[in-house]
């Protein structure tokens, strides 16, 4: 049981200065003056959900920095590809870590991840304490023999990982890397095994006229005569979509990610199309890419990012109001992978952000969802509940030393950075 | 004398583990181990030039996130006019305090200003051990008679704050607030008392067309007749200009200062040429604009803005490298108001950020520049050193307490907003 008092709830209805108690990682009791073994004062802190950052390659931390201001091929394959074939599976557990420990210190409660040794990202995740999706990812390069392996290979991952405290999914790649036939296979997968479904789609537009080109028809079009579109599908970035293909994913009940800053970094060429996604329905949620092209974890950062590139590329200031984004980042998230979570409401998970008010940032406080999406950075977040559980107090990570975590990864980063200039 | 000692020197020739002793507020030497009555232990810290924001309206941090997601003249007129038709030089301290307190503790040693109450914002900043330059600024509407005796008050403060430890600048507002004989006759004060000139400089295209319409002329081509144009002028925003205005700001040794978060959130319908400034050898800096229009001041946000602003604007993700914004916001913002700082360079001035390397968004270490522009949030901000003083420690303000400068500022704003509420 944990009581957080006089702090400064920020419910669906507004500001509220109540208490707040959680039982068995749940909000119980919202306005009750409970007894409670552990006590949090909450005085000049506000208490709000935390955020769903719904795309990520989190282990791509190893990368952050490593190679920027580059064309994208030229990025790909001389800088991460050489060094993304170095990788194994102690790399990714701590480039994963690192991504972990970021996450949580700033806010996030939760991620929904596509790499590399997936067993290795479940454990981390598990360990850090963080909710999150974890993909079996996999490519065909539309050769049917290598589609049967890679298949069998997936699968036996998602068997592997049930045993870790996190969601799954199956995660075939793009349509410029896996054939239809291996997206049809996938989504049955995905049925049968009662599991999520992470992809890439329509996130340049050269991806959008090869298509076109090779099948004549409309990506979305074509996903949805294989049985391709559903609830558990994650459609990371989804810039380059007709009208057509934003209400047929409305109707078929697809949650896009939104990755502004991902866009914005690697040139996409056009913001997503909220305001159509948002008339027709579409369940909109926030990402943050790997932090390769981004280049950090920053739900706060990355809410800002969408908010403006909304309001300066349609050039209409009123659109993606910041009640709008901060609800991609939270609540909207959650439901896309069936979480009843993101809201500071009772009979809700106990997903709970406690915001510093006393950093100068944070004041005045005429609206706190204007100064979270508009104002706010990390150094704001001082204590992080996830599923009723203390995992960051005071700005600290509280379920492992945080130097080791960075001296390890940075390590590993040094290492596989070594030993691609030695072999080039 | 303070010796920073184990710290990572952010060079200009790249990173090196060096000590700094600074003495009289310089930077005396580098790589010698003397004496020194302060030490300060740069382990795991890296030692970086402060921030120069070189184009602020810093007291409107009262108004920050007051109203947002508005269109521009609703918002003016309907939130922003009524609460600045309110102020007095009580309010403008208060919020040029927290605004101080908001640039230091996100490693900014310097501000240039432009609001109300020009002697309040030069006492909030003194006291606050930032540098500044402050700002008389005027209008004249086109009316001869308010243009005399609206020079004559500028001149008269600006005598007034000559006290104070700040520089100073006139600042007629924009060519749509002040005749081309205000700018003319500002150019002259600005000439004869040896100070600076702050302005608007072709914000949005309705500023740039009606100009045009009624002089038939480029604004900057008007500028250069009437002699506006000197290595004293800081244009802000400066977006809609055309290759030969840039050209002439270039030749007449102009600084412009880029607000890439206001003119995306306020919707000007373009990113400044940058490119084309490079080329022409414009002295290009970065400024965060007032936070009604951002919300914040924070410099390292501003940088991450700029560059992926114009990558994506442009359609090249090799434009504005990180080196470059660094530079942008550091040097290049220093050498526009004559002061020889922005480098760790010895017999530059002592005006030094150490960041905490700590941070899970500053590992691993392959750049540290690309970490400072791409990844970095404000809570990396761990020592503040300007002019030789520290004036923050371990993240803390040592000159004021903190508390109260939050308080009284949001006691100010919580007055303002009441009164305009109950007279509306």
């Amino acid at each position: 049981m944990i009581l957080i008092k006089n702090a400064k709830l920020l419910r669906p209805e507004g500001v509220v200065e109540e208490s707040l108690l959680i039982e068995d990682g749940k909000i119980v009791s919202i306005g009750e003056k409970d007894k409670s073994d552990v006590v949090i004062d909450g005085s000049k802190k506000a208490v709000i959900p935390g955020f769903f950052n719904t795309h990520t390659h989190a282990a791509m931390t190893l990368f952050r920095s490593y190679a920027d201001d580059m064309v994208l091929h030229e990025w790909l394959e001389r800088k991460i590809w050489p060094l993304e074939a170095k990788l194994d599976a102690d790399a990714v557990y701590w480039g994963t870590k690192l991504a972990c420990l970021e996450m949580l210190k700033s806010g996030t409660v939760f991620f929904n991840d596509m790499y590399f040794f997936p067993e290795a990202i479940a454990r981390a995740a598990e360990e850090c304490g963080i909710r999150a999706c974890i993909s079996a990812a996999f490519f065909d390069f539309f050769n049917p023999d290598l589609l049967e392996e890679n298949l069998k290979n997936a699968v036996k991952t998602l068997k592997a990982i049930e045993k870790y405290d996190v969601l799954r999914s199956i995660g075939p790649h793009a349509v410029y890397t896996v054939s239809l036939d291996g997206l049809r296979r996938a989504a049955e997968i995905a049925e049968e095994m009662d599991i999520f479904i992470h992809f890439h789609l329509a996130e340049t537009e050269r991806e959008v006229l090869d298509f076109r080109k090779q099948h004549g028809k409309l990506i979305v079009q074509a996903l949805d005569e294989i049985g391709f579109l559903s609830g558990r599908l994650m459609a990371a970035h989804s810039v380059w979509l007709e009208d057509a293909e934003i209400e047929l994913l409305a109707k078929r009940g697809v949650s896009v990610s939104h990755c502004p800053t991902s866009n914005m970094k690697l040139c996409v060429g056009k913001a997503i199309k909220y305001e159509k996604m948002r008339e027709k329905g579409v369940n909109f949620t926030i990402g943050t890419d790997g932090a390769a092209s981004n280049n950090n974890l920053d739900m706060l950062e990355e809410m800002k990012f969408a908010a403006l590139l909304q309001k300066f590329y349609y050039s209409n200031p009123t659109l993606m109001r910041a009640e709008e984004v901060f609800e991609a980042a939270t609540v909207s998230g959650a439901r896309a992978f069936g979480i009843n979570s993101g809201l500071i409401e009772e009979g809700y998970e106990a997903d709970i952000v406690l915001v510093d008010l006393t950093k100068p940032f944070m004041q005045p406080e005429h609206s706190l969802v204007a100064n979270l999406v508009y104002s706010a950075s990390s150094g704001c977040v001082d204590t992080v509940i996830v599923k009723g559980e203390i995992v960051v107090e005071n700005g600290k990570f509280v379920r492992e030393d945080e130097h080791k975590i960075l001296e390890k990864a940075g390590r590993v980063a040094e290492k596989l950075k070594g030993s691609e200039e030695q072999s080039s």
